[in-house]
């Protein structure tokens, strides 16, 4: 008998939340060091100078200030904190913080795959209930095998914790490894298809949806449409809307019927969120226009591909 | 024409230094907490506490102390300092820095894998020259695919940094992905070949080894030689030997005749030179020589295994 989740489920908790907003935003925060606006520095940033990190954390808590009962859930990139040294990563324990606090859903995107202890080490650092970069979701990469996923499950099935595993990316190169064939099937289909048991088994009781979720690019819209068809229950990250080129109904195709139209997971923007154009001219009452402007638009984009889909 | 590096290049001072000192043992720097002599804690230590990530830093610099001028390289499994949070990444900055001053290279063994400008700020937080955790060489996965090593590799070019991309991994379940069949070959085959010519872009001028090396686990010699095949100028890095159940026979098992004996990349230790048992009982000098202890046995292992080999 599985032990009853200590807090409430993911899955659950994501899905009832984009169902009250009325839409399947996630704002991606990668904080380009050259786009943050000058309001929140002191000329050009340097990813070594001391100074940096508390801009890049004065910088993005005033746009999760922004984003409060807007979106459901947020994803910082580790990378760019990491990029910082331990001040970078003391500033993204800061703003997981604040995300939390604020009512944000926190889902790390750091990728992480390794082995055995060391996924343990991970799951530890950024999904167990005491851990220093609690996050509600993490991103991780299948590649090393399925023993190497059990650890954050453990986790999940635990605290009621998520995570998106890496299936198709976005980028142009995904294809290299992720489309090679198996038989009749992709890597990524096959990888799709190894998953089904472990996430049904993280179903969640009111949704029905697995905190088991997988990353999908909205740029591979048709790969989308199949790994949809192998895994119902799965949440999709589908990154890759705007900036990097997919549109908005690419990014909702692999949406399901639900009760209050469809769903299917998550529609991740960064850049064109956190970087309007407009905000570049720096004066507060402008910045903090640009970016109620720009998320306006983002999600409008996705509500519209939704009633669309109808 | 490729830009001349401005500081040497990895597999060539890795080599180098390997042939020197005659024995291509990494040092793997895991702090499992619980494994701490109790010389450096105040009794049981947590994550979460403010003293421990101190401690784990004591401890790893007097270990870094002895390892000098006996070992070429050492392995810090970023894992084990993110789970203690920004303050575990500020020790792992001291440990990598120290490690430097005491003439070791340093591979951060962080498996990263991302897309785009997300692997460029991966590839400046730890390869470029003025990264903040500046390694010598990193480890990086290539699911996502080779667009998304490129930054990485870019860094290399530049600075002569050294990569180690994921292949064949040592874990029971590496196979469920890394072993299917594309045609005729494995996944992590044909991840190889497509390595060749990038690998070959990157071979060093003193010895001919690649800065392009990848990981095969100790625990999968027969694979490894395959991979030797498709590869004979990568570095291995070969985890699993010691407490993972992979014998020095199989770890050094892809080596091949070298100026000064077989030769052909790294055979990680963790646990085993970290955590001897005998240093268990805590006095500073029990502890000191056990550590010393347990490292000749590692490499005396290693150097049999390549007497053996001829």
């Amino acid at each position: 008998m599985a032990a009853e989740p200590a807090e409430p489920h993911f899955a659950d908790r994501l899905i009832r939340r984009v169902r009250t907003l009325g839409n399947p935003l996630c704002v991606g925060l990668d904080p380009y060091l050259d786009k943050i606006p000058p309001l929140f520095r002191d000329g050009p940033m340097t990813p070594q100078d001391e100074r940096t990190a508390p801009a890049v954390g004065a910088f993005l808590t005033a746009v999760l200030d922004r984003l409060e009962d807007r979106v459901a859930i947020v994803k910082p990139q580790s990378a760019f904190f990491e990029r910082m040294g331990w001040r970078g990563v003391q500033v993204l324990d800061q703003i997981v913080r604040h995300a939390r606090d604020r009512g944000l859903l926190v889902l790390m995107d750091a990728k992480r795959g390794d082995i055995g202890s060391t996924a343990t080490a991970y799951a530890e650092a950024y999904l167990a209930s005491d851990a220093p970069l609690r996050s509600e979701a993490l991103t991780i990469s299948p590649f090393l095998g399925r023993d190497t996923l059990e650890p954050y499950l453990e986790v999940a099935r635990g605290n009621g914790a998520g995570v998106f595993i890496l299936v198709k990316t976005s980028n142009p190169g995904s294809g290299d490894y992720q489309d090679l064939n198996i038989g009749t099937q992709s890597l990524s289909q096959r990888i799709a298809e190894s998953l089904g048991e472990l996430a049904t088994g993280l179903r969640g009781p009111q949704t029905g949806w697995s905190s088991l979720g997988i990353v999908v690019g909205a740029t591979y819209p048709k790969q989308g449409e199949q790994l949809r068809e192998i895994l119902p229950n799965v949440p999709f990250l589908i990154p890759g809307y705007g900036a990097q080129g997919g549109g908005a109904d690419d990014a909702v195709r692999t949406f399901v019927p639900g009760p209050n139209g469809p769903e299917g997971g998550i529609v991740n923007s960064s850049r064109a969120v956190l970087f309007p154009a407009a905000g570049e001219t720096g004066a507060a009452g402008d910045w903090e226009a640009a970016i109620d402007a720009a998320l306006a638009q983002a999600i409008d984009g996705l509500t519209e591909a939704l009633a669309r889909r109808g």
